[in-house]
């Protein structure tokens, strides 16, 4: 291989044609060479406007470039498994966008197809790689809150997506869709989750229960440590994104989230006030350049993988957890050697928790 | 009645002393003319502080003052239940602190007491008239953020209690204790609550273990509009009293806490740093006073009491629900008329939530 | 004297009445025997709702009482000197509210009584009682921020007075209305005022231009040690109540202020906001009781007073410097031996600034 | 001119170096086709490694390219004078970096060159792009704060620069090397300055005497308009890189500016603390890109710039008359027809401001 890796971008839809950007332009390390569209006509132009070599309407032709080093999959998540199967045994090192699958069983099937083929994978979870997320991440390791005891997450969009979008058999639902995240974290700062109960409800927008999701919800979790956490996520945010975690310690507690997009402040009779952020593109876009950047040096550099697909995969049975608890109306304990759940449905009755 | 309440405080523990202060010097329709304390040289001092008349080391020498119009009762929570009902059967007004009582039988027992009497009630919870409470909930009327649909709670204490004070056969627990407060609020922004999940564990003082309690817990709460909630509580607070409110309505959210004692700001190379608020009484000591002067003014008035016992006993059943379900590690579903609770043990399996 | 204070308050106007109630109720050493006020009705009336046993309608019969140790002066500024030389003839301990006087000639007159008669004097600047403010000094004292080196002070008030309050004759304008709590401040964190400068015009209200007087102004200050500061005083703050100092220190900055009155946030999508602090009662109160207890406390232990009426004619000397100089248009140079001010017209043309 | 722009960059420091990236990579019309430095290797390594095609150790030679469209220069300041006049010259389109040049005189030379040449020329003031000051700008225009009449600016360094860089000889001292962005955002803002004065000490660092000037400064400003303004700089701002400007109007105020670099917040006994903005690349990077991008679309559509080599002449007019009221120890009278300022040595004696 090169100095440069050649990389070819699957999907190319707003953030697959911001990715295609990235990687051409502010990522030393990345040379596009390929993008695939099932939009034929879309994929030409973007390859033209960036100086790509190549386009395809499907990624099997792509994955013929003898050249070709890496793929970036951004593709809808249901067409995730068979492009990593088919990477993986062109050989091709991986980037896939979160989440990994929407079932578990392609979970399994694409993690099977990466150990087989021995092949570099980049689980896509940009939040770990913000300024804020990695500076807690990096004060939490120094010590400076001690031991982690309680986490504490939420995540409102601004509005709905469109129900089309939203449906759970293409999103995996609300605590799938907007959760994987949080899930994420909640493993990377507290470690493996033991136990999950979720409650929620059709609060916001009545026609979500055509699709038969649900638009707020707010989740207990256990951790295998002992420790505790809980999660709040709603697809009526209404004031702008706010993505805000929290981790108590033994020591101190540490925030991370801000809400405003510009550092103005207006003063009037009626009160103080500031912007918020609009969306995700405004909050987290660095962190995509930053992951993707990290994909890059870490596959030229020959080294492990900062996120893994267990970690994809492990994010995704929690989501799952989460979903049958809402669906069960009970807690849910998670295996995670077995990367099996079940319903607890025996009371304790112990005197005190434990 | 004259146009001041003759007013006897029972019990003189730091916030009793201060009360009896309130009531004498800052609250111009009450008069305090009597004061009680098992400690009777204290009783005797703080009268003579304060110029109060009587001083006694019972209640029910007290109660026999003919000029007597009304109690506040402070003292431990163990004894409100026989001051309540003795207080009622002398026909005397009463401003009870929160908690009620531990058991739900003692409260059952109160307000039979003030039934059959039919004598005013104020139920003393104080966070309803902080600046910050009543300022969010009269903006909430006024449908600043819609429909209110989410609700969370976060409840720290800086430091733990004494073992013997946190001992849950006299406190109640940290639910009940710390989660008292949490409960009133949810039911007054919300209305009542129908199912309660308690995840909690001994996260930051092992010694805990020794009382049969915990020092962390993270709750899920469902009310019976369909709405949603969580809650969080803990004893190891470390950098400070951060008691803060979130209400998530359709049309905004609004917050309500903050965090520091002092208006300045110290900016060094470190960083950008505040101070905190270090206790309850630094937080809430004016929340005290308007309470007591509207539980006076409404009580001269013969007005209904702004909170009432019944306030004070939904309160308890939520902490005691919560507190089943910390034990029984399983939700626990309210049953609101009977002022009952259960188990849930039968998965619903249903599609999507409801 | 006993052991507590006799005192007899002068000027009942709404913060004269709250003084008689602060000292009353809330500040155990002390106990108002008699109030004067030239409305003899409302002196009487406040008389007896707060059990003060003798009323007046001047300051001359008050001095008369035997029993009377000290008296609280929040009259109109222009009734301060007489006052102050009869209640100093008289013996009696003197607290006095900022400004000292509107003219230096008054001040030197009072000055000349107080040492005269070698009475107790407290000259009231509450802002060095507040909370904030307290907490820097104590602060910057410990070498929190290093040596300080800049001053910066800013002061709005939600809107103007009246013009009859503003006429300069009477409040001796903007800069000595306003500004006399920045001169005091500037030197009590920075030490003496060698120079000021003041720019300042109409910029809001033009009926200023009526009374001779403008509503706002900006001011650049040397001080005697090189150090140097600036401060901004507007009429027009609009937005409310805005008291913010800076002060920077070779090792850091320290910011004192605040800007809100609930403890609220709401989150629309129009912004992020909230309120504002409507005047200076709700900012400054407690600082009125904290100042009022020093000055009692401090008189009945015959310690020296916190702020000395040296203090008082020193703010009013910058007060009138910076006044001189907006209407001479050049900067001022004070001679804080002689307590004079000259304009500079002369340059100095160094190649650079000392 | 094809739709791209081809550049030529002079100057390749820190930020000349992230221009040639800026310009290359994340600006669509730019294509930089050449660069120039004193130093021929650094500029030939900086060719190859972002693929432009020649490279130059003096803008003489780059200027002899034929199919040069624009330069930008980003070299010293002493070097300013020269280059932009070969440019013009040459009929370049020229980009140039602030502070125009040192010397009044240098500048004017420059201004006619662009006269006599007609060519595009784009002075540059980053803030002005910054996300913060144009979004201030637009509600300002929008009306919402009513009629501005206060300016108040804040510059703080985090360290003072090289003795060597700070030497007024070369960057013009602390009132232009600093000041030279608040004079230009004063007359953003507020319109033509009619007089300065300024006030400043070496308080920081004693080595600044060895260079004949200070580290700290405050200022005073009046406007044509007759509103008026503070400023003051620091080279000792220790706690990070704080660069705050408040523009107060006749309905409102706001504030632009903003004091952290990651959104985490860090809570514990000691106080709840965040970071600071360690310096002016972390603060304002995205402005740069943007105004190159402003500059290179205007330009292709043969627009007027957005920034004007008078603009640059006014702030350096603004920032000479701060330097000579230093200096002289007296306000500095600007009159902004003949581009001259003197020095003010009467008493105007007027009874009130005006």
């Amino acid at each position: 291989m090169s100095s440069k890796l050649n990389v070819g971008v699957i999907g190319l839809g707003r953030l697959g044609s911001l990715y295609v950007e990235y990687l051409q332009y502010q990522i030393p390390g990345a040379n596009v060479i390929a993008v695939a569209d099932a939009d034929a006509e879309r994929a030409s132009e973007l390859a033209k406007k960036n100086s790509v070599a190549h386009s395809f309407s499907n990624h099997g032709d792509m994955l013929d470039l003898k050249d070709l080093d890496a793929v970036v999959i951004i593709s809808p998540t249901s067409t995730h498994r068979d492009i990593v199967v088919d990477a993986a045994a062109a050989g091709k090192m991986i980037f896939c966008e979160k989440p990994l699958s929407i079932s578990l069983d392609d979970a399994l099937v694409m993690k099977k197809a990466i150990k087989k083929n021995n092949v570099f994978f980049h689980m896509g979870f940009m939040r770990r790689f913000d300024r804020g997320y990695s500076a807690a991440m990096k004060r939490i390791r120094a010590g400076e809150i001690g031991k982690p005891i309680v986490f504490k997450a939420t995540s409102k969009d601004p509005f709905r997506p469109s129900l089309e979008y939203a449906d759970p058999k293409k999103s995996g639902g609300l605590l799938l869709d907007m959760g994987i995240h949080d899930f994420d974290l909640a493993r990377w700062f507290m470690g493996e989750v033991a136990e999950i109960y979720s409650v929620g409800n059709v609060l916001a927008y009545p026609e979500m229960e055509t699709i038969n999701d649900i638009d707020n919800a707010v989740l207990t979790l256990k951790f295998e440590s002992g420790t505790i956490g809980t999660a709040d996520m709603t697809r009526s945010g209404i004031y702008g994104y706010d993505i805000r975690t929290e981790i108590m310690g033994t020591e101190g507690t540490i925030q991370i989230g801000y809400l405003r997009e510009t550092p103005i402040t207006i003063m009037k009779k009626e009160g103080i006030s500031h912007d918020t952020v609009p969306y995700f593109m405004e909050r987290f876009e660095e962190s995509y350049v930053i992951q993707l950047k990290d994909f890059i040096e870490k596959a030229i550099a020959e080294k492990e993988p900062s996120i893994t697909i267990e970690d994809g995969e492990r994010a995704l049975l929690g989501a799952h957890a989460a979903t049958h608890s809402l669906h069960q109306k009970l807690p849910v304990v998670i295996d995670n050697e077995a990367m099996e759940f079940t319903v607890k449905t025996e009371i304790e009755d112990k005197e005190i928790a434990g």
